[in-house]
């Protein structure tokens, strides 16, 4: 039988997991977009991608241009969700919760630590899966440019037997894909891995506007990056209670700086956009501190990203600073550190 | 008997410093000016001082586009230093090499801590005499908007009695102006009580983009900039052999936020110019490292924006990156940090 899902946060990331999902015809896919909504409703998608070869117009099943509009055409048996996790601007929960029936499944598809648990306690009668995307993959209005093949890690916390079922039933879709497919029961494990990663490199790239090949220039790499690197490893031991790889911080800067590369979060500074720093950041450190473990380097590196992150929520209107002058003794923090 | 001033750096401060010393008819000025020879030589300076009124076509007695040119009106009395102190791009000392000759008297009116050691190593034969300005001025062009009074703290390390009698001079002379002048035995704690407001303010504003008032409703004034100012206490402290005064860190904090300051070294990130990091910043870092001082906050922020720095400094074409790929294993960093 068919499958439907629909899928919310047609980004780089979103349109591949669309592609993927139609592929062998099992699955029926409804967007949700936004910005491009009446330019792919009209002309489809220009795909140009490393796995699904060109296409022109492609569309999926269904486009909407809201989630109550495709909330119309429910129940799903999927809700897909890969939009960035910026609670700050909204959560999650409660961007899709129009979308969730009991007994459907929802994969979450983000970066970071700490979203599927939320999903869980916000919805308790459906099963959520994570998914770890590791892709190289843009789209700029409309035109899909994918260039690193789609990997997609499946997993989930959920321990009943329909969660898992679940999960199995969506990796049999996924999976005879053109991308690559990865079941596992280790999902936070692989989580934390590529957090090693990401809370390292995207945070000091987003501070000092430097991109991986210009943070080896600038000595950062192994004076910054690797004691923070060091100290998301000693929060994921101390959580797991098992060893991550050895000598994976070397690997990760060895098998980047080849290349210039600009991570998300120095992407989002370049851009103007708020930047994940609660699920890449915050969540690991709220974690360390629950667990007594030490983060000074990452401390520090999540309160200078609070200020930007202050800056760029300003710049959308989230916050309005007074001007001066005010009063310097009674004066609250408008954007309060929650750490 | 009319003294000879040959002034380097003609921004606020500098143009400020020379009304001051030509105000009483005690000294004949000659300033350097770069970008601002043309301009100046012909029209002079509009003059719009707090302390010295509107003044229109303002000139000192000389106007040089070159050290090599002043030097050959020298030699000269005091050899006054007010330009930037950015050691990456200029040495204080290269620079007015041609101008110091054995008995003259170098003021150095510059941020941070290190320079009159640096300049008393390089002319051993010359008095170093430092200067600590406090004030509100800014130029555009040849226009001076002085705001903020004038407030020259003088003194020198040099034990010497003729570098004493030298400092008197130069004393003598600036306070008969419209400044307030102020002749101290301590100069080296007046310059670390600076501090504890530049190395820590300036840094952080400058890592995030925050003015004073938006580092308050951010919520890093106290998270991040108080834990900064403690440190560079430390240090100073520990140098100094004697306590700084008691609170000066929260009198800092609220003297400030009541407006939305932005400190010295966003302003340079802001305009794409080199910052004063090793004066605010690098040189009480290795001070702390020498006596053995633990500075977790302050260290992080050095090596942060040592990476900002390199980013300036390859837009300067200081740096030039090279592209992509490089070897990963071998690769050196172009602006090796110096600590």
């Amino acid at each position: 039988m068919v499958k439907k899902a629909v899928l919310i946060g047609t980004g780089g990331v979103g349109t591949v997991v669309a592609l993927a999902l139609e592929h062998a015809g099992k699955c029926e896919v409804t967007m949700v977009a936004r910005s491009v909504y009446k330019l792919a409703s009209s002309e489809g998608f220009e795909v140009d991608s490393v796995d699904y070869g060109k296409i022109s117009n492609w569309k999926p099943n269904r486009i909407t241009n809201s989630v109550e509009e495709a909330a119309k055409y429910g129940p799903y048996d999927y809700v897909v969700v890969s939009t960035k996790n910026i609670p700050e601007l909204q959560k999650t929960e409660d961007v899709i919760a129009p979308l969730v029936v009991p007994g459907n499944s929802v994969v979450l598809i983000q970066n970071g630590i700490g979203g599927e648990e939320q999903l869980m306690e916000a919805f308790p009668e459906s099963y959520i899966i994570g998914g770890i995307s590791m892709i190289g993959s843009a789209i700029y209005n409309n035109k899909l440019s994918h260039t690193v093949g789609d990997h997609l890690i499946l997993g989930t916390y959920d321990k009943r037997e329909e969660a898992k079922k679940a999960l199995q039933d969506f990796y049999d879709i996924y999976s005879v894909s053109k991308s690559r497919t990865e079941l596992v029961t280790n999902l936070k494990y692989r989580r934390w891995v590529k957090l090693v990663y990401n809370s390292a490199f995207n945070t000091t790239a987003a501070l000092t506007g430097l991109d991986t090949g210009r943070l080896m220039y600038s000595d950062l790499t192994y004076s910054t990056i690797m004691p923070a690197m060091l100290e998301v490893r000693k929060i994921a031991e101390t959580e797991l209670g098992e060893k991550l790889p050895e000598g994976i911080e070397k690997f990760m800067i060895v098998s980047d700086n080849g290349v210039h590369f600009e991570p998300s979060m120095l992407v989002d500074v370049k851009k103007g956009q708020p930047m994940e720093i609660e699920v890449i950041l915050g969540n690991p450190l709220r974690i360390a501190k629950k667990l007594g473990v030490e983060t000074p380097v990452l401390s520090m590196l999540y309160r200078l990203l609070h200020g930007v992150q202050f800056k760029l929520l300003e710049q959308r209107g989230v916050y309005t600073v007074p001007p001066s002058p005010f009063d310097p003794e009674t004066v609250k923090p408008l954007f309060p550190l929650n750490l």
